[in-house]
Formats: structure tokens, sequence, C-alpha cells
């Protein structure tokens, strides 16, 4: 955090994980991560296509979107982290779609999770009078029209000739990747490059981004709550979000880094390429995105020495909570815009208002909350240094939230 | 705080002070005490009748207030404590009407702060729109009203003959304590009981209402600042802030019992009664409360030790963040009643409800301030036992609190 000593030590990529990877070749290993995920990615269409439509199959095909979205996420995210390995107009090209469609397919989630986190929010609240239900039933009619809204834009994604065109993409993904002739050589000799020496520089480069993007934060506020923000503060506050947010990008962007290079130590060399399901397996990573266990190694290709299953848990908790922080953040958004309905009685507005600052409240505590998990996350040795200001376009879209779930642009990756 | 072992090492009284005590008579170190405040209070009475009327002198009138409302609790809260030594039909009159006229009194001040925080909170939170500046002028519209008749209610209170008739018993009170024939007779041969033995445990009393009241707390919320007070937390949140109010005066009577017999330690035997300009300066206590160095010690009543000065000074310290607590809600009520002003434009309402909500925030972290303070203050060995619940009908009327600052009954000791 601001201030402190920047350290990555629980960061970095275990000793036996960097060894192990030595003896994996890494076009064979970037290969297998996005082989698996774009098998889990055609999978869950297929899950979607049969389960859609019905009242009783509901559930089962909002299971399926949100694996979709899973595996859009890790593989847009593994196409920019290690983009050099790659076709890079290639890579641009689906990374931003699948960018697209995965923003496209949450935001109905999204809206259903922040009418419920709204109503949620104005219940515990103590409200005394009509205020609060008049809000309850203001936030639900609005957010039950966006939500509707939402699920029919989905749906048309889901059928339109863009799709169509992003699942042909990772349809070829599933058996062969695109890569740059210098790594799809190294693919066949597989001694020039291994995936150490290729593949942990550039999951290093994401970490550096999360690293010091989360350095240059601005410190979580005072705990009494109050901005001391003075008259512009509404401007600062949007930097600050905007700095959150990134933060949230960065950390997602390094975890699934990690764990392409987790799924690697688990796949011994000729493991991966040309297989989906082989690879599937080999990779190490089980359909919803959590490495299992590598096998047995396979003789030629033995760690000296027991591997880490997966990146340090605690990222994912990290992550969870700055999720919470932007769910905070746009639901605190949704009921500043509710209060500008017009024609609403002013016992309405007052409920709106505290239960605007209520969840910048709850925004202020999922930023103290982020902030001590890091603190215990780099619980180690000082300074990283190297950092390049290289934080791609695609971040920095990504920052500009839409607190709108009706209109809010694709920006979950 | 809830939950822990109640300890009380660090509200005891020392043995130095202790022993100090068993070398002054009971009735001559509480009548010191009054006789002290009591001087104090016509001081300050003097004061204000040479200041107040000018707008120049405005400063000098109102800081003459204030000193007369500390000189009126303090008189109070002894008379309260040390009732066993007084006649009590004449202190229970007596304390019931300093209690009143420092209610009173207080009330244009209090008005003047509660407006300057709402207005300051307002400034710092981020409101966009016209909705903060409008809220604003209401609220200093509504505050100057209040204000300004709480002004003209002090200076008739003061010019009353109800008043008259409470400055001419502390008028008596700074000669003369009527003391229990018991006392008095002690006071006569000052052998029969000490100061430590009559004194310490009266003190004692008051150290556990005070403790015991603080164990029984409500803990103080989560850090999210949310409520989990489910439907019927209005009524829940009146209850908690009844029960932490309390607090607030078991805190006040429990530093004004302590400041007794500090400064009694610096009264040896013979000094007090019949002339309350000796008594003023060997009771060790400045005109402002803050007990000063006991004098060097008389000849037959050295104690062997030095004595402390005064008590806990974090126990002021508490008591600040209890007075920030108190003075936070009554603001969010003070937001809420300003919200439900007829007409007003829901962009208003919307800023008071934020402003309502980030007042409530601060009266939890006051809270949490305290909790912090008073387990540093506890610091000691275990449980308090022999307590009685005794608390004062006074106490409980006290607890009613009035936020609006135009209707407040009296309530500040």
């Amino acid at each position: 955090m601001p201030g402190g000593p920047v350290g990555t030590a629980g960061l970095g990529v275990p000793a036996a994980l960097e060894r192990a990877l030595e003896t994996a070749g890494a076009a064979e290993v970037l290969s297998g991560y996005l082989h698996t995920w774009a098998a889990d990615f055609l999978r869950s269409l297929r899950l979607h296509e049969e389960s859609s439509g019905g009242a009783q199959t509901a559930p089962a095909a909002a299971e399926a979107v949100r694996q979709l979205r899973a595996a859009a996420r890790r593989i847009g995210s593994a196409l920019l982290t290690y983009r050099p390995l790659v076709d890079a107009a290639w890579a641009d090209e689906l990374s931003g779609e699948l960018r697209r469609l995965s923003g496209t397919l949450a935001r109905e989630y999204r809206c259903a999770a922040r009418s419920a986190r709204l109503l949620g929010g104005l219940h515990r609240l103590t409200l005394e009078g009509v205020g609060g239900d008049r809000a309850a039933a203001l936030l639900e009619r609005q957010h039950s029209l966006a939500r509707s809204r939402a699920h029919s834009a989905a749906l048309e994604a889901l059928v339109s000739s863009r799709f169509h065109a992003v699942a042909d993409a990772v349809a070829v993904l599933a058996y062969e990747v695109p890569l740059t002739p210098e790594a799809a050589r190294d693919g066949d000799a597989h001694d020039a490059h291994d995936a150490r020496e290729v593949l942990v520089p550039l999951a290093d480069r994401a970490r550096e981004r999360l690293v010091r993007a989360v350095a240059a934060l601005p410190p979580p506020r005072s705990r009494d709550g109050q901005g001391r923000d003075g008259p512009r503060g509404q401007e600062t506050q949007s930097r600050r979000d905007a700095a959150w947010l990134e933060v949230r990008i960065l950390l997602r962007h390094h975890r699934y880094a990690q764990e392409v290079l987790y799924a690697g130590a688990g796949a011994g060399p000729g493991a991966g390429a040309g297989a989906a399901d082989a690879s599937a397996r080999t990779a190490g990573t089980s359909g919803t995105g959590k490495p299992v266990a590598p096998r047995e190694p396979q003789e030629q290709a033995a760690p000296p020495e027991p591997v880490p299953e997966s990146p340090d848990p605690r990222l994912a908790t990290a992550g969870r909570a700055l999720d919470r922080y932007r769910d905070a953040i746009e639901a605190a958004d949704a009921a500043a815009a509710a209060a500008r309905t017009p024609r609403i009685a002013p016992a309405t507005a007052y409920a709106l208002g505290v239960l605007h600052a209520g969840q910048r409240q709850e925004a202020e505590a999922a930023r103290r909350e982020f902030a001590e998990l890091w603190d215990r996350v780099l619980n180690g040795g000082p300074g990283a240094s190297g950092y390049a200001a290289n934080s791609t376009e695609a971040n920095s879209t990504e920052a500009n939230r839409g607190a709108d779930c009706r209109e809010a642009e694709p920006q979950t990756l």
C-alpha cells in the first residue's frame, strides 16, 4: 500500500514451479492452457444451447453463461499476457471480442446482483416511514426493466453473426494456437526456449504492473468514513475509483498469468499440442478454472520436488474484495441515479441518499479489506523493480466502468 | 467491552491517593470541592453579567456561560455521588436545578456546534448538483432560528426568579455545605471518618456503575458500517443509542467523583471549611476544573509519596469520544428531521439522506474509538464485582437526549 515498501515475495513464482517449467516448452504450455479453456468455452456453449429457453432449465443456462464468461476471460487474459508468443493481430482481435462478449453476458447477472445488493441494503438500513419502501419499489422497477433488457441483449449476442465468428475462432483454438513463427519452431524443437525462460518473464511483467498499480493507489479513507475531498470531491472520487478498478483488472491478469504457469508445470513435454482433451487433462485445471493436483509426473519430466498446485489462494480472496468494491460503488451510483428520477417523493430521495452513503461505505470497507490482504500477500522482501509503464490499452478501457447495467459497456475480462 | 473480561485496574484509586486521603476528613474534602466550584460558579456569573449584551463582549459572555456550566455540572455530580454526606432533599433539589440550568445554557452552544458539524459534513461529502447547496441553506436557516431562540431562552433563564434561587443556594454552598448531622460531626472531630473510609467507597460505586454499563453495551457495528438490525432496526438503534448516552453520563460522574478525591489529597486537615478562597486553593483545582499540582504538603499531613495530580487523562479523552458520538447521532437526527420539512426538493432530501448516513457513520467511528480507549484504560486486572444496579433516576432522564436543539430538554450534567 502507499507509503510502505513494495515487496513481491508472496507474488513471485516459487522455485519448484520454475524448475518444473524448465522441462516444458513455452509454446506447449500456453497452447495447453488455451486448448483447455477453448474446449471449456465450447462445452459451455453447447450446455447453454441445450438449456436456454425453458423456465425449468434457466438455472442451468445461467450456469452455462457463467462458465462461458470464465473461459472467455481466461483466454482473453492469456492472449494479452503472453501476446509475444502468438500472432498479435489475431490475439488482439480475439481478446477484444471475448472481452466484449463477456461484458454483454455479464450484464444480466450484474443487474440482478446489484438489485439484490441495493434492496438488501435498504432492508438493513434503519429507515423510518414510507421512503424506504418507495425507494425499494423504484429500484426494483428500474432494475427489473434493465435486467430483462440485458437478458434479451445476451440472447441476441449469442445468436449474432459476430458471436459465431468468435465461436469459430475459439473452436480453432481448441486444437491449434496461431503461434508466432518463432514460437511455433520452438514448439517443434522444444529445446531453444523452455517455458521458464519465455513465460515466467511475461508473467512477471503482469505481476509488476499489478504491484506498481497497487503501490500508486490512493490510500483508503479513514475509518470514520467521511471523505476529505473538499469541493472537488466528486472528481477526486472518480479518479480514485478508476485507479482501484484498474487494480482489480490487473490482479485478475496476474492471477490468470499464474494459472498458465501452474497448469504448465503439470504438463510434461509432449503433452498439450494437438489434442484438446488430452491437454485439458494434463494442463492440470478442472473445468471450473481451479487448477487440480498435477497427475503422476511422466517419466522423463518428473519434477524434483512437489510443485504447488495453484497460485496463492489469497489472490482470489483479494480479487473478491475488489469485486465487492466494484459492486458497492456501482450500487452507490445506481442509488444516486435513481434519486434523479423525476417526480419522486422527497422521502424516497432521502432513503436513496442514505442507501448511496451506505454503499460508498461498503466500498471503503472492501478497500480496507483488500489492503489488509495485500499486505499479507506481500509479507516478504523489499522493492520490485524493472516496472515498465506499459499498461495495455485494454486495461484502461476496462477501468471505465459502467455503473448502469442498462447502458454499461462490456468491461469484464 | 462486551465479551471481554471486565477489569478496573486503570480506573481504581491509586494507593498513594488512598493513603493521602487517610489524613483528610471526608466532610472537609467534599466541602472543599463544593466551595471551590461554587465560587467558580459565582465568578462566572459575575463575568457573564459584565459581558453580556454587547457584540464586542459576546465571546467573553460565551466563555462565562461555558464556565458556569462546567461548575454546575461538577456541583450537581458531586452532590449525586456523595449524596450520603449531605442533606438529601436539599442535594436532590439543587442538583436537579443545576442540571436543568446547564441544559438550558448548553442549548445555544450545542445548536451552533451542530449546525457547524452538519454544514462541514455536507461540504466534505461528494454531492453533485444543487441538492447539497439547498440542504445547506435549509439546515442553516433552521439552526439559525433555533440558535437565536436558544440564546433568548438562556438569557431569560439567567434573569428568572428560579435561577436566582439556584444562585442563592450556590452562594451559600461557597461557604457552607449542608452536611448530614453525622458528616458534620465528623467534620468537627475529624477522626471518626476519614476521607478514604467514607469517600472512596462512594467513588467506587460511581466507577462500578460505569464499568457495568460499559460491559453491557451492545458492541460497535462492524467496520463496513452497515447496520445489521433487521426490520426493527430503528427501535434497536434507539435502544443502543440510549445505552451509549448513559455511559457518557456515567463516565462523567466517575471522572468528577475522582476529581473530588484528587482535590482532597491536596488539602490537608484544617483546610477547606469556612473559607471559600482558601479551600479553592487548597482543594488543588484550577478554575477550569483541571486539578493542579498539590501545594507543598502541610507539616502534619505530608503524604508519604507523591500523589498523582489528577485522574487518568484518558478518561477525559474517552469522554470526548462519547461527546463526539452524542454530537454525531444528534446531527444525524437533525438531518433526518430536516428531510421531513414539507415541500423540499428531492435533491435536497437526497443530500440530507447522504448526510444522515455520514453522521451515523461518524457516530460508529466514535464508538469504536471509545472502545479502544476503554480497553487501554482497563488494561489491568480481572473482574469488577459488587455492582449494585442503582443507576439514579437522574441518569435515566439524562439518557433521554433531545436531538432537536429547539426542543431539547436540558440533559447535560
